[in-house]
Formats: C-alpha cells, structure tokens, sequence
C-alpha cells in the first residue's frame, strides 16, 4: 500500500471555473495562517483537562458523530451493504445510552460499509480531511481497507503527537470555548486554569434544563442550582439570583457567551407579578404546554437583561424539535440523530430584547437557524439594522457547503458581511475543528471570488474580508466580559 | 424546408462551464443505455391496452396537457399573440369538461401562437423533445409552421410504429406504473396482462375519495367500494375491510404502491372510538372541515398500518389546495392548472407515522413536496434518519431544470443520495415520458459534475450514483410486495 | 489625483464564465439603448416640479437612503470606523424627524467611512454607478478622500446639467411614476403638467391611510379626504364614493396605478352589512386588530373592484412590519430602517380577488412579496394561470443581484417570463434610477445567457426576452386607464 496514495486535492469545495478559482485560491491562501476561534464547540472540556490518549478510531471517530451514526441508520432496512453489515440502529454503531456494540472493530468496519451513504455529504469532507491531513491515512475507507484503517489509526492514537493537547496545537486552535450545563462545576476548566490552559478553553453558561419548567426534571436541576449556589431556588428571587451568580462564576472561569437552545425564539417577558405565579406554580408540578413556552419566553428576556448588565454573548439556537423519534429515545438516548427542525419566524420574536436592548452597546445577540427561509427575510434585515444582533454561521445541518454558499448569497446583500459573527464549528468531534473550519474558509473564499470575478468586489478587499470571516469577526463578536479574568 | 434543420443540442441543459460540462457528458453517457422506470405516472392504461393509434397532435399533445394550457390561459389578455389567436380559456385549447374547442388544427395553430410564452420552462424542453427525438419534427412551432407541423406529426402518428405499444418499447420503459382510483376495476391491466404486458405496466392504488369523509361525494364512493368488493362499507369495520381488499386486488394486479394526495400530510390518528364516531357521522353527512381533516390525517396512519402489513409502498403528495379558481372549476372541470401550493410543514405530521413504523422493515413511505422550504429544513432531516422514509423527486411545478438543481442542493448534504427514490414523471402525456426521464438525468449529472469537479467526489463515484439516481433507486424503492405474482 | 483612475468595469455582475459573459454581454447591449420606464418609485413630484438644484452630496445621497443609513446604524456598537466616526443612530447621518445632524460634510465623512461595510450588498454597486457614471468622481469613498469627493460632488450640484430635469433627459427616463398619498392635492403633478412634463412623470395612488381602520390617524384622514373631495366620509358610501373620486383624479393626472402597502395580502371581503358596521364602529374609536386587519381585507377587495372598473393597475406591497423598533420610530420617525418582512402566504389571501377578477380583461393585478419562500410555492403557481396577475420585481432588500438570480430561477420554470411585470426601482434616491435599472438589467442579461450556454433557449430568443424584461413588459403591464388625458 502506497502512503502517498490518498491525497487531497488543495482546491477541493473552490468552484470549478478556472478564473474564480484562481482568485478563490489567492483569497484562501490569505486566510491559511489564521489561527482558529471556535466559540461555539461541544468537546468535553475533560478531554483535554485530562489529557489521555483516545482510545481508539471508532470511539474517537463514529460513535459520538451523530451525523455518520443517522446517515447510517437510515438506510438500515435498505438493501445494500449498511443492512449486510448489521447496522439497525444508533447502538450497533457504539452510540446511545443503553446496550450498545462495544467492539471498536466491528464498529469501525460497519463504518467503513457505509462510507458510500455518506456521498454530498459534509461528514465526508470532514472525514476525508481527519484521515488525510491529521491521520496520514494511506487509502480511503472500504470494506477492503477497513482493518487495514483501523490499524493505522490506533498505531498513530498510541503515540504522543496525538493526545488531545498535542493536537489543539497542531490544529492551531487559538481559543476553544465549551458547552457546559449552567450547574456544571467546571472542575475540569478549574484543571485546565491550573494548567496554564485558561486563557485557550473557556466554557460556555448554559442554562436550558433551567428555563425549561415543563419539563418534569426542572424542579430537579433548581435543587441542584440552589445546592450550588447556596441560594434558596424555591423562590423567583433567589431563583434569578443563583442564575446571575452561575453567569459570574462562568465568567470568571473565562467565559464569553451563554447559549440557549429552545423549541421557540420567542423572547416575549411577562408581567413581573405573572411571571412569580408561573414560577410558583412549576415549583408544584411542571406546567403545561403553553404556560412553559411563555414562562421560556419570559426568561430568555431575562437573560438578555442579566447580558445587558454582565457582558455575556448571548447565543440563541432554536427552532428544533428534539427527540422526534420518541421511542428512539427511549430505547438509546438523546442526541442520536433524530431532532429535526421546524418552521421558526424571529420578526415578532425577537422584538422584545431587540427594542429594549439591540442599541445596547454591551448588549451583542448572537442567533442562529436551521429554517434557512428566516436569512433573506427576517434575520439579515434584522442584523443589518439592530447594533446589537449578528448572525451565526449555518449550523448543523447547514454547516456544508452547499448552504453556507446559500447563507452568504441570501444574507450579504442585506446585512453584509459585518454583522454576521464568524464561523462556529459546534462540534463534538474534537478532531474535525480544523476540518470544519478550513471547509467554511473555502466556502467564504469561493463566494468572495465570485464577487471579484463579477467585479462587484475589488481582491484586496476580498481577502480583507475572508480575513474577518475567518478570524477577526469571530473573535471580536465575542468580547470578554469586563469580569473576565485574563491570565496572561 | 430541410428536414435536418432542428436538431437538439446533445450537451443541452449540462453545465455551461467547458470542464464541468465535459465532465457531466461522461457522468450522463453512464446512463444513456438505462431503461426507463417510471413509477409514478398518469398515463390511462386503457392507451396502452387498446394500443390504438393517436388521433392527432393536438389530442395527443396539447389538449390533457395543463402544464401547457395553464400558461398559454396566464396570457389571454395581454396583448399578444395568443390573445390574438383566440386563447381565452382552457376550453379553446380542447381541455376541461365543459363545451370544448373540437378542431384539433385550431388548437394545435393556437398552441404554436404561443410557444414563445413557454420560453425558460421545462414545457420547452420536454416538447422539443418529443418533436425532435419523438417525431423527428423538421421545424420549431410557430404560426408559420403549424401546419406543416400538424401535418408532419399526423403522419407519424398513422404509422404503426407510433402506436402506444411501440412507442413503450422504443422509449425503453422497463415498468410504468400508473395511477388509479381505488374502485377502478383494472380491467385494462387485466387486458394488458392477459397480453403479456403484465410485468411492465401495473397499477398504483389511489383511494384519496375514499378518505374525504368532508366531500359531498364521499358516501356514493363508499357506496361503490362496497359494491367492488361485496363488502358493508356502511360500517367503520367493513370499510376498513373493503380498503384492505381492494389493496389485495392492486397487489395482486401487480401495483406496487398506494398514493395519497390530500391537502395536508398530518397522520395522527385518532382514538378507535373517536374515528368510529366520525365514520358514523359522515355516512349521514358530509364532516366539516375540521373533523374532515382529522378523520383523513387517521386514514392516512391507517394507511401506513396496512402498508407494513400488505407492502404496498406509501407515497404522499400533500399541500396543493385544488381548483383554486372554483368558478373556472365549475365551468371547465378539475385538473386545468388552477391547482396552487401552499406552505406545508412535515416534521409534526408525519411524526405520528414515522415513530410507529418509521424503522419496519417493510414499510416504505416516499414523500414529494411542492413546498421547497421543506427540503433542507424537514424532508432531508427527516430522511437522513428514518430508514422508512425516502424522498420522492421534485414534483409538478418542482420538476424542472432550475427545481431539480435546487432539490439537489437543499437535501443531499444532510440526506444523501440513497435516501431519495429515482425520478417519477407524473405525467398524463405519454410521449413526454423519456423527455422527462432525459432532463431530469441531465440535471442529476450536472449537479454530480459540479462536485466532481469541486474534487468533493470522484469520478467513477459520480457514475455509481448517476446510475442510482436514473435506475436503481426507482426500482428498489418500490419493491414488489410479498404477494404480488411476477409472471416471468 | 488621476481623474481617469477610476472606472467601473463594462462587465460587472455578468457571469464570469467566459463563455456565458460574452452572451450575456451580447444580451445586455441589446437593452442599452432602451429608455427607462419606472413604474413604481419615491421620488418626490416636487423635485422635478420645482427642477432646484440639489444642496450637498450627503443631503441628496445619504440622508434620504434607509439602505445606507441603516447598515451603518447596524455597526453602530462595533469596534470599527463607523463608531469611531461617531454614528450612533440615523439622526448621526442627517436622517429622521428629530433632531438631526445638519452638517453635510460630517454627514459625508461618516459614510466615507462606512463605505467597507457596504461591501457585497447592493447600495454599493448602486452607489459606484451613481458616483462614477453619474457625477464621474474620481476615487472610491474613504476617510482619506472624503473631502475630495465631497468638493467634486458639490462643485457638480452647482452645475446646471446636475439639475433634476436636466438629469431626467440625461437618465433616459421615458416614463416616471411617483408615489402619492390618495389625499395629496397633486399641485407638483399640476405644475409638472403645465410645464409640458405630464406624459413624463405620473403620479400612483396610495390609500393605504385611509384603508387603516386600526390607526388613531384613520379619522383625521377620513375628514381630509372628505375636506378634498366635498363628500361625506362619515359615511362608508361617501367613503366609497370619495375615494372613486380620488381614484378618477388621479386618472385625470395620468396615474396609471394603485399601490398598497399593508401587512397581509388579505383579500377577503366581508358582507355588505358587517363592512358598513365595522365603518361605523371605526368611525367612533380605532378598531381592535383583528376587525382592522378584517376591514382592510375587505378594502383590498373594493379596490380590486374599482380597477376592474375604473383601469388603474393595483399594486400589492405586502408582509412588511413596519417600525420594528418603536423606541427608534419614536425618536427618530417612520421608514429609517426598521421595517422588518414577515411571513407571507397568498395562496388563499388572493384567492377572492382572483376569483372575481382573475379572468377580467381590463383587471391587472401585480403583486410583490419580500418573502422569497412564496415565489415558487405560490406566486408563480398564480401568476402562470390567472391572467390578471403579473409577479412584480424582487422588490426592497430582494432588489439586489443574488436575489433577481433566485427570482428568475424560481418563477419562470412556473410563470415564464410574460408573466412578470417589469423591473421597478422603488427608490427615494433619484441619481440611482439609472443604476438600478442597470443592474436588473446585467442580473436578466446573466441568467437569460445561462439559459443560452445551457442550449435552453436560442440567443434571438433571450435577446428578444431581455427586451421584453427590460422595457416592453413594465410598460404593457401598466396599461394607461380609459378616461386618461394623454397630452400628445
């Protein structure tokens, strides 16, 4: 087998047409020394506190990738090699919390079946990118080349150049910051200060399990909230109180943003005396339906008010119902592949906290969709008018080629490219950041060649422009809160 | 006039730009030699079981197509040739059930007058189709032209080898599946079988009048079922049976699939005692709208209930208000282009269905849309995990060029290409069948071309999938159920 | 400074392709000579009646463009040089009721200095064409030659052939249609009818206030309407009959159409007796929402009925939120910005117009939407079988070059291209007429040369079509109504 045989090609996701691509390489080129801001990502901040070596290719690689774990499952009754391999369900691909396969081989091989499903996809470019630029994988993944993969990549996991900490700087990663639940103790951030890396990882305050009183463990997490905090959660008062105390205690971990992820955008606050009666009212038992969504509602204004005043980004990602498959869930767990989007308007929702705070010059809102219909029509002319609001990167499903190209087509003419807040990778898969973000360069880099190509754009200011999409817009959107302690 | 005049352009429809367009003619020349699978048609099987010649160009070409009609009526009042040539309603063009214009030269002349308004429309391109590579037609419509046109395309159609039969065989159609109403006797494909033609043509079971318990005529159509099947479709039980019967009936004149064409895709079912009281209440009266909707969105699970069971493929075609114009309804009857869309949301509607039987084996649910914002937002989330679900193609105002590029680019990146079903024309104009299937082929090679040459696919991968998307796709989508008796 | 240095390129925004750029060029020179016809703009009457020289450059260019103001309003709280220059609301560039900033050369230093975040939108292309072919200034805006334009731009203000008259014959305008209160007095359009420039500019009637029933201003209106016209708005025939009066001076001033702007595209008329006891309701206390939106649906409807009647074309804006941020609409006044889209659905919204006056020869309806979702889904649909209906152009932040792509690419496979309307400029911005018109042109020219290169239509065909888009379809849409006096 010939290591040099897998190879990727340096002008893949740039257009076709030799002119644009010529530009789109020269604007590319500008943005290949940038070092990576990922202020939106999901790794474990334990990964890299502990500093262990990944145990193998298909823990490190499929199991806690839901976009390979659903595309796989979804042809599990089809016939072809994804059923010949025996994949049914999330578990015989290792992911999911009850039994599931445990056998590293036997998972990766089952992935390498299926490697055909993943054709357009974005997983694929990710992929190809882990195993040839981090991995040096000699051939591409096959039925035929499945163990011989699932060696290499275990003799490279062995070695030290590919412990986590290793790699965060061979991929150059300047500022990482972590998701974490607003009851999280962020002993592991606590580890990584103590170790010097407070300055690159920083969490992340998320509070939904709080917000969310119509869900049966609410009472649950403000138990937890209060045991924390010291504050008496059983009141509105205390209850406010012992969030803002969390958002201080974030931020003095390093803190930029919190993040919120909520069926509805809606921002609406209620009256104060209205609000204590809901809130008294979820303390005896979890509300019904719409009484939670407005009680959400209420407190994601809130939350704008607590940024107003301490500084936090606040990120909004809503628009997704979670658990469609609810006996899916049951049987393995959340997060396997199966929350699917729903219609989302922000026109009405937003107006509450953006009349109150989108001239607010502490105030920065930061929202994100999957209903691609809301770009042209309602966020670009919302960001490209409010000072406080910019818009996030295509996320999730739309973090791919294809609609990133639609995002800055359906959104540059109305809000430009300043008020949109750089790219987030939102990614669990620690070893795709570089990928995710070198793909999203590309993609800006191929729409801005065709604005110079066009002669609607001149090439110096087409570079300077993939400078900030890349780089400087994402680490401005995220200012450190007056709070924040800077180690350096 | 030289009859070599008007030839169609091989490399029509495929990319303009030279490396991606070299790149697609090899992409589509894979599929060139495939047969034609059309699984979801409109042709009348009577056509194909009489096997008499066609009368004359405009019966045959203009007349049952709305497509056509609608837009030459979109102009009557413009100033214009074809207010000028007498266009006022779909009546001077012989469609509807109303008094008719009869005089197929008249039509066909007025048809010609207005060639210029189907200009950018996939019209255009499926009739140039059909005269050149069909007829061999020495010259493009115009008034100048009609009537050597008529006369030309008259010829033809004398002849034998354009009897309806031939032309099967030469357009290289493996399998047609029509379309029809659940009580249809099938006695033309008993015809057609008794002739051998039983493999390649097959009934698709439609019971949409069965299952508007709100519609005035629901109970004579009841009426009727009972009387196919000497069945009490008085009661809830014996209409349920009678349904079930009739699927045998299809089954076993060798359909393959059921379609549902209702204004909204909701399938949530109803408590049993619930759907019987409803049941008893519309054998007095026709529902209102309300009940109407909840007892079809209970049919429809129902539906899906004996899919699993029978096999019979599902496909929904839902979100389309019919005969918007309700007095040009009444005047010239249904299906005459004033059928129009509106927003349609899948991800609650279909939950019911997909959390029941969305991982079962054998059951099979192909949805269509003609609600774009769907795609990327709800159908390829949704497809991109349950393992029942396929996306059915771009579909009536959806199947064209620009549509199917757009179709492509929303769902491959989060569905892939195996969780779409092949290309169905839906068509009523049987000559335009291989019209369709070579356009939607060109479209489906150019987008593959596109990410071959963006180096996000290879080469003899783009193939493998142009293959797919042109043949196998279709044919294993709609797999034969258990029952069915394949003659060879 | 090299006065020659700079210069727009001859090919901007058409395809870079070379092979589509040369047919697009060849398209796009077919239209160069064709005069101007807009059929739907802002300019004030009074600028052409009273033909004064403009001020400054920042009174004519920047203070009256909610496009510009607002984006810079947008980065307002940014680290850059548009909080640096001190921008923080509308007021900071001269716009709004308030107090505002009066300096034009401050004004113009700010937006020299916001110039880089107008990158990749619209107003700069336009703003490049009004500067450079306009007023022919020698450098792109920035700080450092903020003052050298400034100087070069007044120094041509001063000149004669810079005065607005005189740059209506250099524009190529053949005919200009103004948009008027239906209770303006027409005085400019008198004097501008005196002066011999009445085929010229005409004015459009715009009821909107009066058709508000909600609005504290309603009455006020209703009394003012009453004052002009000596008939008794306190009752709904007098209010009727008043506004057929207005309808018929307008007429008289050679308006050749309507326009409404309110939030829903509703059509739906209520019973004679219910809409005579909601007027009557009104007239004692603003209506509650829901009878006010009812009450307007319902005016709608009597429009279209008076256009069916009287000819003038009725024009429908809708699905705009108007002052989204009331605390900035307080502070600074109406249409600075904050006007954000909606959702809009016009499927059954239109319905009882199209089906009373769909077919109606001397009944055109034209109809825009900032909600792109509607255009495949239901205005092409639409527009492709009423012939009343015309699609009007991507209108407000759609009037850019990525959004006329989508337009093109989404309607016409459905609507062809008759079936569209015109381009329509739309602007308050008089120097930037011929840019925009321009710049729709060169987006038409690029797809039209797509459709070419891709083998869909025949050059005569497209060049033929640019035409059409061009010139011939805005002019034939707008038809001048029966009792119109025209001079010549």
């Amino acid at each position: 087998m010939d290591a040099a045989a897998w190879r990727l090609h340096p002008d893949r996701v740039l257009p076709a047409e030799p002119g644009m691509r010529a530009l789109a390489r020269r604007i590319l080129d500008a943005t290949a020394s940038l070092p990576i801001v990922s202020m939106h990502g999901h790794v474990d901040a334990a990964v890299l506190a502990d500093d262990a070596a990944f145990t193998d290719p298909a823990t490190l690689l499929v199991a806690p990738d839901h976009y390979i774990v659903r595309m796989l499952v979804s042809q599990a009754t089809a016939p072809g090699p994804i059923r010949d391999a025996g994949v049914r369900s999330a578990a015989d691909l290792g992911m999911g919390t009850g039994p599931v396969e445990t056998d590293p081989r036997t998972i990766w091989r089952r992935f390498c079946a299926g490697w055909p499903a993943l054709r357009g996809t974005p997983s694929r470019l990710w992929l190809e990118h882990v195993l040839v630029e981090v991995f040096g994988a000699p051939v591409a993944p096959s039925p035929a080349t499945a163990d011989l993969l699932f060696d290499h990549l275990s003799d490279r996991l062995a070695q030290p150049e590919y412990r986590p900490r290793a790699l965060f700087e061979r991929f150059g990663i300047e500022l990482l910051a972590t998701t974490d639940a607003a009851t999280d103790t962020l002993e592991a951030h606590a580890r990584l200060r103590a170790d010097g890396w407070g300055d690159s990882v920083v969490p992340t305050f998320r509070p939904d399990a709080l917000l969310e009183a119509g869900r049966s463990g609410w009472r649950d997490e403000l138990d937890r909230l209060g045991a924390l905090t010291g504050l008496d959660t059983g009141s509105y008062d205390g209850y406010l109180d012992a969030l803002r105390a969390r958002r201080r205690a974030f931020i003095a971990a390093g803190a930029r943003a919190t993040d919120h992820g909520h069926l509805s955008p809606d921002t609406t606050p209620l009256a104060e005396l209205d609000a204590r009666a809901l809130f008294a009212r979820a303390r005896q038992a979890p509300l019904p339906d719409a009484d939670a969504r407005a009680f959400t509602a209420h407190m994601l204004f809130q939350m704008a008010l607590m940024s107003a005043d301490d500084g936090l980004v606040m990120q909004l990602h809503t628009g997704v119902l979670r658990d469609h498959d609810r006996p899916s869930a049951a049987r393995h767990g959340h997060d396997i592949g199966f929350d699917i989007p729903v219609q989302t308007s922000f026109t009405r929702a937003l107006r509450p906290v953006l009349e109150e705070f989108g001239h607010h010059p502490d105030f920065h809102l930061v929202v994100f969709t999957v209903d691609e219909t809301a770009y042209s029509r309602e966020l670009a002319p919302l960001a490209g008018a409010y000072p406080a609001l910019r818009l996030g990167a295509p996320w999730w499903f739309l973090d791919a080629p294809e609609a990133m190209a639609r995002f800055r087509a359906a959104v540059t003419e109305t809000a430009g490219f300043g008020n949109t807040s750089g790219f987030v990778d939102d990614t669990r898969a620690f070893c795709s950041i570089p990928a995710r973000h070198d793909l999203a360069r590309r993609a800006d880099a191929s729409f801005l060649a065709r604005l110079v190509a066009e002669h609607r754009l001149d090439l110096d200011e087409a570079t300077d422009t993939a400078v900030a999409l890349a780089y400087t817009l994402a680490r401005d959107a995220y200012p450190a809160p007056a709070g924040t302690q800077v180690t350096a």
